[in-house]
């Protein structure tokens, strides 16, 4: 077979010089056989699109034109040619083919249209798809976005460790990670086990945020952002629980509230334009295939400013829409967290755009938020989403010393580990913030998927750690 | 204190419009005092260089500003000016200033001159002194041209797992990840652990390779990257280990030996690169303090072209050396591994510059390395660095089910976890590689560190798991 230097798809779908021999490698979608002429759809992973690839069964071996089935890997030397046919403007006239590797007859992703549920179970194969090769490029250009829009604002990219010896912020239930020999046990007098064998010397676990040392790095470097995985070994089976996922943390010097509430608006549009500008073809296919409203949706997340709102006014709000005879499962009333069928009401019918929320009841938040002057509110902020919920957690920080150790002796928080964050209020102490971002939370909002499962690679959930 | 729009250090000292005020805020490195006048150096994390924050005394309260001591936080509204010392362009005439945080006087950061195993113990506060300023910056850059050069080149960011049910690669030792009650454990009839009652169903343990995930990626997609974290529970003292450490490994469809080492030469050739044209001032300030032939090095690798040496070759000129009187503490054969003193001796006295070296026996390589037609030596790529030895380690796999079978087997890789791996071998295989890159080593290489620890923010080495 002759040697061309290869054109990936997404390239060869873009080229115009009709008559040129281009050579293409990648996975048959299908294989349509007449007497006359074969069609085959090759993709190659780079785009949504196949290119056709059109053979004239009369100049290749019938056996080996057979064996090309759905999921085969083949190589293939063609002129390029006008398409004849809808959807497409260029196409293949085959004139060599080489089997990479056939594919067996048990291919699971043969069959078009299988349920998400079955894909689950082939996380390895399931990339192949149409739908799962769009959400993963997606990912890949929100991650993209992600990174350059931190970059350009002079933000540095600072990696907070997975594995801690510290649990204060109390997030979540947490996985211990350990070498100790679990046949033999080192315990004290008291029958308690010891740690001084461990590998680090004492009890570690993974990471539920990084929100404390990215603090660690602000103070120092005036912007950080992470953007790494973390873990909740929390018994949730739900649509929205993964057991690892990645966030992104940036955490800012100098920072006041409207100035957080800016930046995270500002932040989340760009992710949400940046899709729309690169990944037009997956964004029309998932429109099409998963969510009829996906792009329309997106759009007004752009279009529009995100309302402000009190958590005040906003359980006002509900308790407004309680007498005009709307249902929620859970109560309204000051105090309480909202739920997400509250955070979806304000959003979806009420103010009909995203909210961003703040001055939340101390209590329901975490210790580290800066009080107001009223003394029983906090400067936390959520980005509330339409379908989602929240989809941003932020808020400036308490940066007083003795606020912040107030809080924490009432809160009954072990410190004992934590005097290197202490040390941030007491040395050069100042005003920050920043907030979290949980990366699947995004990636479910900008394709419209359903399940969290289905937006990340190879999902970690109770009772499942395949591939 | 009048309100004014805070500008960077790095952006002040870029301004030229002298007369204008405008606002700074950073952390004091230093606070000179004398009769007629104050000079406050101050940094805000955004550049290695401080901004001269030049005071009246007879203007300001006197004991406000003896205050002011080394790692205050201040923020300040002063008079661009153009400055008369040496080595800076501009300066602040100061007109107000306010306290953000005062640093008390057991300020570990307050001398200068630290050793580094000095700072180690208060990492979180070395992030503000120049060298850790520096590298961290440095290392952010790095990531950036990681995921711009790898986006720019068509390749998608691929989350593979960190919590994993295999060992199969057996890259080294591994931590275990459990939520089990380690006070009552449950064990079968034959006293084994069982683990149906573990978070997971099964032992899990920490990822130490992304790549057999990484290739179920690109064999659907076409080419993608990994960058996360990764990690080693080998209980290794040494400058060159972490227990936690960040990995990124390329792997790509349709590549050959030859198109493999042309993107591992390109690719560390931009990092290196991005970091000349990106990071000027820190290289610099690292040059001049930490290896004065840093700058040279980093040119010296993008100038040339990498060798590209087989292993039985390079043996040969090793035990060419030996005759010659060479003394290596390790003796010289074909079919050994090359410790750190052989990678060396090749790169620094023999050839003057980066080696890929290929061609590998086949018993010192992993499994899934494509095998030679020789039968004895695998398609393995790596790429040798002045000062650091092996800085990437690569290869083709071997897309052939029965071969790859032939090895798993010979070498007793328990595979029982592994079926989705030898799939991508069953349906439509195809040829592809790639390789993997330490980031700390990268780090270590473009910043002149001489100690793994000090160039990422909270390292986790035996013993240590800190902040």
């Amino acid at each position: 077979m002759e040697k061309i230097k290869r054109t990936k798809v997404v390239d060869v779908l873009q080229r115009t010089d009709f008559g040129a021999v281009v050579n293409v490698k990648g996975w048959v979608r299908t294989h349509r056989s007449s007497k006359s002429v074969d069609f085959i759809a090759l993709n190659d992973g780079s785009t949504i699109k196949n290119v056709q690839v059109v053979v004239d069964p009369s100049k290749f071996d019938e056996s080996m034109l057979k064996q090309i089935t759905t999921g085969s890997c083949i190589n293939v030397n063609g002129e390029l040619v006008e398409s004849q046919g809808a959807g497409q403007t260029v196409e293949l006239q085959c004139r060599e083919i080489e089997i990479y590797g056939l594919c067996a007859s048990d291919y699971p992703m043969q069959k078009k249209g299988q349920s998400f549920e079955y894909m689950r179970q082939y996380a390895h194969l399931r990339l192949r798809t149409n739908t799962f090769g769009a959400v993963m490029r997606i990912r890949h250009n929100m991650a993209i976005a992600i990174h350059k829009y931190f970059h350009d604002h002079g933000f540095f990219y600072f990696h907070t460790p997975l594995i801690t010896a510290s649990d204060c912020e109390g997030a979540g239930q947490m996985f211990q990670v350990t070498t100790k020999n679990l046949y033999d046990l080192k315990k004290n007098d008291e029958g308690k086990i010891t740690y001084d064998d461990d590998f680090f010397g004492k009890q570690t676990s993974l990471t539920v945020s990084g929100q404390l040392e990215g603090e660690l790095g602000a103070t120092a470097l005036g912007a950080i952002y992470t953007f790494g995985p973390t873990f909740r070994a929390e018994n949730s089976n739900t649509p929205r629980h993964l057991a690892e996922f990645w966030m992104i943390e940036p955490e800012v010097a100098f920072i006041d509230l409207n100035d957080l509430m800016d930046l995270e608006e500002d932040f989340i549009k760009y992710c949400v334009q940046w899709a729309l500008d690169n990944c037009k073809d997956d964004l029309e296919f998932l429109n099409k295939m998963i969510d009829k409203t996906l792009i329309e949706r997106l759009k007004s997340v752009v279009s529009g400013s995100f309302v402000r709102l009190e958590y005040t006014e906003g359980i006002n709000i509900l308790e407004e829409a309680v007498k005009n005879g709307h249902k929620f499962e859970f109560p309204v009333s000051w105090g309480m967290d909202l739920a997400s069928e509250h955070e979806r009401y304000l959003v979806e019918e009420h103010f009909k755009k995203p909210v961003i929320m703040t001055g939340y009841p101390k209590a329901i938040k975490a210790f580290y938020m800066k009080i107001n002057e009223d003394g029983k509110t906090v400067q936390g902020t959520d980005v509330l989403f339409p379908q989602i919920g929240e989809i941003i957690g932020g808020s400036v920080r308490e940066e007083n010393y003795d606020k912040l150790i107030g809080e924490i002796n009432e809160r009954n928080i072990p410190m004992k580990d934590m005097w290197w964050y202490l040390d941030t209020r007491k040395y050069g102490s100042c005003p920050h913030g920043g907030f979290g971002l949980g990366f699947e939370r995004l990636i479910l909002f900008v394709t419209g998927m359903q399940n969290i499962r289905d937006v990340i690679p190879f999902p970690r959930t109770p009772k499942n750690a395949e591939f």
